[in-house]
């Protein structure tokens, strides 16, 4: 059986974003599956009392340098939004709704670029709407799914069973129990799927 | 003209030993020059208002993992040491000695592997005599150095420099103006130094 990359993402985190760029052709090299799987980055902020490297200013100026360069290298566009930080609860309910259709990746990668690309609100209406026609799903489904209790029960329940595993940030993965934290660990996250 | 490194190192940082243990291949590679700058991590989370990553009890347990996957990756051993963090202004000041007899890297990697891979106290006199010894340069000497005000001023300076020059962790590296931070941006440390 394929072995499985599970992929706690967050819309709002530029490194998650990244990593999103590359999961699935990380996942394709090494023969297995990208479970995309998102979550709350503010809710496992809150539960761990870790903080977003982007606090500090000096760190902040550093780090988006440092984007640029991997954005570079991946050979993908990135800026940075006019919005940030954002509060991304619509838009990662609407993520569990696309996991749920099938379609989570799709979706997350529409949400990604008109984030970190294309300089959208993704937390309006408009944005949302557009981001789930791109990925292929009913626009207005994915706006009522922002409001379902069943939707957000299942963020919530993510977001506590990353930190539970372990996790403090994003992006966050897991093969098996092993967990691997940042886009700059995909080379680890490469080398334990191809692990027999 | 050969390009250069500026390494900035605390040895009491496990990412800058790792750094230690692959910065002269890297230099190398790319035909460039690494200078060893030895400055005091402490003082640099005093001037910024950083702290340490292994601050965070969940985050200090996946950085061990994480430091024994960049070991293996590496080929080099590993050990976290039983004191841990370390107060390291003394072998940081037979640091900037050693670099001024120009024997900076051969201590620092001397005081690196007595710290992270033979628990060996380097902050008293038997382990930084050892240092000295197997680096080459005068143990007597390396000891009296760590009493001088012309030692103390010159990593106190060193530490004010970097910060100054935007550094807010360890290891961080200059090449030219351009700031890199962290054993895991080597490729991109790498990449500079190959530009033309």
């Amino acid at each position: 059986m394929a072995k499985r990359i599970e992929f706690f993402y967050d819309i709002g985190s530029p490194y998650s974003y990244l990593a999103a760029t590359q999961i699935e052709a990380v996942a394709a090299r090494a023969g297995g599956a990208v479970e995309w799987r998102p979550f709350l980055l503010g809710g496992v902020f809150k539960a761990t009392g870790n903080t977003s490297s982007a606090g500090l200013a000096l760190k902040a100026r550093y780090m988006f340098a440092d984007l640029t360069r991997w954005a570079q290298q991946y050979g993908v566009p990135f800026q940075m939004p006019s919005r940030f930080p954002l509060n991304t609860l619509r838009p990662m309910r609407a993520c569990i709704f696309g996991s749920q259709r099938g379609l989570g990746g799709e979706l997350a990668l529409a949400l990604y670029r008109g984030y970190w690309v294309d300089d959208v609100d993704i937390t309006g209406d408009d944005g949302l709407r557009a981001a789930a026609r791109s990925a292929g799903l009913d626009a207005g489904a994915v706006l009522a799914a922002c409001e379902e209790p069943a939707v957000k029960d299942a963020l919530r329940s993510a977001t506590e069973e990353a930190v539970r595993r372990g996790a403090f940030g994003a992006p966050t993965f897991f093969v098996g129990d092993e967990m691997f934290w940042g886009n700059d660990r995909l080379h680890f996250v490469e080398a334990a799927l191809r692990r027999p």
